[in-house]
């Protein structure tokens, strides 16, 4: 008989906009020890631009696919904080979610929601629970129970659904041009567009933004130092970059700045 | 017979002023992990301000108490390395502390102190012992011996109890108001200040801070984006916050900035 | 008999320049953890400046002698991702290294290549491999399959050696004088030369930098607060300072700033 390998330890992946200045998020994974002691903890990011619902989303969408099934996302992007807004916990196939029911899980598609519940059991959060930091006394408790075995139904009434927040999508346009808009930036300065790769004309070769016509490439590599690219980034989403440099700075881009791909031919001659 | 539970691997927690950019807190941990292997660390924060020993103090009084009894915290802000200041460990009921004289500990009650001792034992610090960078030569060994089972007593001689940092503190004043001031801000621009909540008068109301009246609630949903308030915040401290901004640039704050918490009613009437 | 110890698990330290922003740090985490639910996970930094290999290779130079031996360090500073720039892993008496082979590694001496070899064997990288991300598709997967033992042999082709990026060096003048340039600076805003200690005229007593002489000191209490002085570092490097402010602020430094470490005595007399 084969042995049974060893079950890895629960694995809490943190997401927040608490930067790393405070010790809030230091605060939050003394409170996840002390109910779950074994559980391994990974940060995410706790850069999240403050209160930006929308960047967080992003993130979460772009880092979950790669970290093992069953981990527990524990996301902590909450303007709301202290006002009605529902604090909740979603399985999927692959992960269990806990965070504010305010968007943040917006990219989670709906086949996928396995079990959504309010987190409203009083003997899984901490008291008392303070109106403004609900990362500590509401979230990091709910997800360390989570990973010390509770099971979701425990933590209160079903939901059907998280609530959506709607991104800005990308459009084909008059003449089969793509347009979509800038929705954040990475720390180099790269623009995450609304532009998904299958949203791409298929025979796509620049991008204009900002007055600007750039070659898409497949690589930084493909033009010179200094110079204006589009790509299809690791997420999968068309990213608008300078080699180099930073697209955000030195194209004066901002979120909601309108980027186009116009298709390269037309009736076999280049347009 | 019951089993017993496994006991979890030492806890080490880190605070310091290092920042992220540079391999300091990393070099830390390697000297703990090669003294240590077992131990399981965790950041409370890296980012003080440099040498701020006062934020230090703040960050470690709010995070001690939700790490988990016999957390071994770690704590290096430390303007005096190379000077006469002792390096010390202090074991609370709660928690052991290792880090520099200067005043970080200043938040410890005296009837909590059940030994405080020197670290001076050579074989518990690296060799040779740099001048500049006591965190890799002497606090992480030290940390780690002891999560290694090292008796405290072992470090050095003992002390009575560590250096004090003054803090300032609330004062009541004619008329009932309650004075305090600014000491430190967090990420998000978030004022926190010297007037605890049990120093509010009981009928508080509204605080009074650069020229500006602000509502004294509960939540920040309780105004309207933009408009400043006051709010017991989550490490129980009155704080000066602007919903959906921040306080310290709109507000034009600084440390040492003056609040004042007047009552609301004198004989039964607003005032 | 004597028990044998427990083999504490697998270290990654990580060292990137991907800032802690983004999730693009994390992501690399679940990788990892995804092929090596054991391995523990340190992070050495993720502040390196965007695509500043030399930087990369000092911040990897001060902190690889700190971590217990069998680290495997995870380096990724990566301007050449998606050129030809080869992908490797290398093995010394003391660790492993994977990361680009673009110079990050040349610190290392060239007695302590045990095998250095090219990462191309597809079954230890994710698919597809982006052009863009190899940090998550290349790097942390190899890491990965290193920590939960794959032998070093099987990544691909042996390679003699990894590139090397030359580094100013320091070098001595006319006259006795050491001469070095700024290489790099610190959170602090301390700046590290190319001038290591064993560089130093023995009796160096000052160094002169940016039009200012100042007294080359063991510790920064050794000047009052506000003054510029030259220390060598807790790297073995000599460094500019000012005491309780920035350096690299105060003193205007750049890379590649000029420092000069005269000789003191000449003839018995000081000159």
């Amino acid at each position: 008989m084969k042995p049974s390998p060893v079950k890895p330890a629960p694995l809490v992946a943190l997401t927040t906009d608490f930067g790393t200045e405070d010790p809030y998020v230091g605060v939050m994974k003394g409170v996840l020890l002390g109910i779950c002691p074994h559980a391994r903890l990974v940060d995410v990011t706790h850069g999240i631009p403050p209160q930006d619902v929308v960047a967080g989303r992003l993130a979460l969408e772009a880092a979950v696919p790669y970290f093992p099934a069953g981990t527990i996302h524990l996301a902590v992007v909450d303007p709301g904080v202290g006002t009605g807004r529902a604090a909740i916990a979603v399985r999927t196939p692959r992960a269990v979610f806990v965070g504010p029911d305010n968007g943040l899980f917006s990219f989670l598609a709906e086949a996928d929601l396995l079990e959504v519940r309010r987190i409203e059991n009083r003997d899984y959060v901490l008291h008392p629970v303070s109106r403004t930091f609900h990362g500590r006394d509401v979230f990091a408790p709910a997800a360390a129970h989570l990973a010390a075995g509770v099971a979701l139904s425990r933590l209160g009434t079903p939901v059907s659904a998280p609530n959506r927040l709607p991104l800005p999508t990308a459009r084909t346009v008059e003449g089969g041009a793509v347009v979509g808009e800038v929705l954040t930036f990475d720390h180099f300065g790269n623009a995450v567009t609304s532009v998904r790769s299958a949203d791409l004309p298929p025979d796509a070769c620049r991008v204009v933004v900002a007055g600007r016509t750039c070659p898409l490439v497949s690589t930084y590599a493909a033009v010179a130092d200094g110079e204006p690219l589009g790509l299809v980034g690791s997420t999968g989403r068309l990213e608008v970059s300078v080699r180099g440099g930073s697209a955000r700075r030195e194209l004066g881009l901002r979120r909601g700045t309108a980027v186009r791909v116009p298709p390269c031919w037309r009736d076999g001659v280049p347009v």
